[in-house]
């Protein structure tokens, strides 16, 4: 098992490999999100594209290295291109996260991201309101760890500190700050940094762990220099873009905890 | 009647009880604005929902407290969904602003506003030219106050100054600043943090009265510091977060006219 | 010919336009670049409109001075909003561009671009990737002007250089910023520029390379104040608005060359 100052290292391994293999992420993502999520992904080091249409989204999945599935501004354009994204990444076994946004607010779009689970994403991301509407309410502190193991997957609950688990392993990261709350299609930018992760390091769980500190990090960054959530949303991607590794070891904080199974 | 100097502490009560309710706003509007509104409504305190789907929206509207609908890049998606939207807003009672963007450019569309402005929004904000449109070309001084009887709504006719009349009140404000009309979806931002006080004070002419000029004072304060449009767009985010009683007080420039009706 | 130092001029000439005349400037792009493009657009002089709708799109090109057509995130909307735009742009002569984004990674899209090629865009702005794709591969030193002359248009050929030709001219810019590659829909926002020289400026050589020296050069100014893609994709709106003659006569590196036919 890793130790929590090794993951502070790791997370800078991934960033320098985004920056170094420039890999691609697909992005089936909402469209307050597109512009934004975009950018992340550029100052992470990685090249994102977001077309939606069915006859060319399996052409950019295929040559994707890992794709995100963003459910906010659910309609039946982006149903689907999911399905056409997905049909592309599952026969190219390439990696995939899940960001089932506000399904807590809409029966229909929390019976199609129960559906996608089905088709195993490598990561899904979400916040409580979504965790708590995915897995039926479960708050115990294990329901994360357990809804992992059930569906084969890492579980990504963000929030005051970022819980990640694959049903095995369990990181909290509790970087971050409060304006990233403020601040739209912050949640579906971070979940897109874990699909960029994907994309250069084949433990998922690991993956997830560095991107999520990575972002918190660079947000804590951010929020030293931000007069409000206004110059905070620019402010970060700046962040990202300059965050070392020296930094990472630094403010990283990642604790671990035994999982039992 | 409320006296000029009144109004500025009421823009600053509507503020602190969004900053303290959080209401939920879901936007029908463009695919422009749809993420600096978002943003916008959320440096203001409420919490911004988007989506479009038909089969969706209805459950977003129910559990709003405020409606906003905006025409830009109107297309059958988004007729599709004011149908729904507004349904479920009239079956709920929430309160609704319309921004009948470019309607003067757009036959389709100006027969689409006045279809909805018979259904009653609480309030329809609009700019000089889009109100001619409306109303038949009327440039009288009492045209928006006529409107307003007529329609029974409240109409908020923005400019260089800012007219907010119900009919019966009319203020004008002549807060704000050259650069608000060299962003994006600035009008439809405003529009939306009119929606965003609809859902915290009852009384639609006061609301409207308040967003529009904590709007116009958070521009005024955000171009002290900026240094052309782009570093305008960013500041007025992080001045409506931090906008204050005192500079409410301190800069708010209304004033109030009798209407003879 | 012009000689370099003019091009310079020039470029300022087409800047005090667009700011007198406020032209119209109708996109139809993909839904990740117009925020973006809107606010590039209006800090240039510009004043944009963005709708898709078949029914209304007509109406808007109608009444604009050019018509950008990007092709990224293209979908079933955007193709018939294509055809609908282009059908009003030739009727009414409007001079129009071509942004054929990412072709290279979809032979759908590529297919459809050298349709839209047959219709005769005033230019054709896009990167290398892209013009490969779209000449069939010859890397040339002399392919951009071989497939202007053949497909009667202005090649913009965006690069660490920009190369610019009609066939019988060709000037290369030298100016821009690494940075530029780092924010998403900045080719998307350059094409914009370009249309919009277009509506102020009959020689589309000219044109072209004005609106790219401008950008360039704006692009340069921003990254002396950037610290980073985020603060960046902000400064370089605020440096086209307020770039003058002084510094395009200052900055401008273009370069031309005799070109055999």
């Amino acid at each position: 098992m890793h130790a929590p100052f090794e993951l502070a290292d790791i997370a800078a391994d991934v960033l320098a490999r985004l920056r170094e293999r420039a890999p691609r992420v697909h992005c089936v993502t909402n469209s307050v999100a597109q512009q934004y999520t975009a950018n992340m992904l550029l100052a992470a080091g990685a090249v994102p594209s977001m077309t939606l249409a069915p006859e060319e989204i399996g052409h950019f999945v295929r040559g994707a290295d890992a794709l995100l599935i963003n459910l906010g501004t659910f309609d039946a354009e982006r149903r689907a291109a999911v399905a056409a994204a997905l049909a592309a990444a599952e026969a190219g076994q390439k990696p995939w996260v899940l960001d089932p946004v506000f399904i807590e607010r809409s029966a229909p779009r929390a019976e199609f991201a129960r559906e996608l689970i089905a088709h195993r994403p490598a990561v899904v991301r979400l916040n409580h309101a979504e965790f708590a509407s995915l897995s039926g309410g479960g708050a115990a502190a294990d329901a994360p760890q357990r809804f992992a193991q059930a569906a084969v997957t890492v579980v990504a609950l963000t929030g005051d500190a970022d819980v990640v688990t694959d049903g095995d392993r369990r990181a909290e990261i509790a970087n971050g700050d409060a304006l990233m709350g403020l601040v739209t299609a912050m949640g579906c930018a971070g979940s897109a940094l874990v699909a960029a992760a994907l994309a250069v390091e084949a433990d998922a769980w690991l993956a997830t762990v560095a991107a999520l500190t990575a972002f918190g990090v660079a947000g804590e960054v951010a929020a030293e220099s931000a007069r409000g959530p206004g110059t905070f949303a620019v402010a970060i991607i700046d962040a990202l873009y300059h965050l070392d590794r020296a930094t990472l070891r630094e403010r990283a904080r990642i604790s671990l905890a035994e999982v039992s199974s």
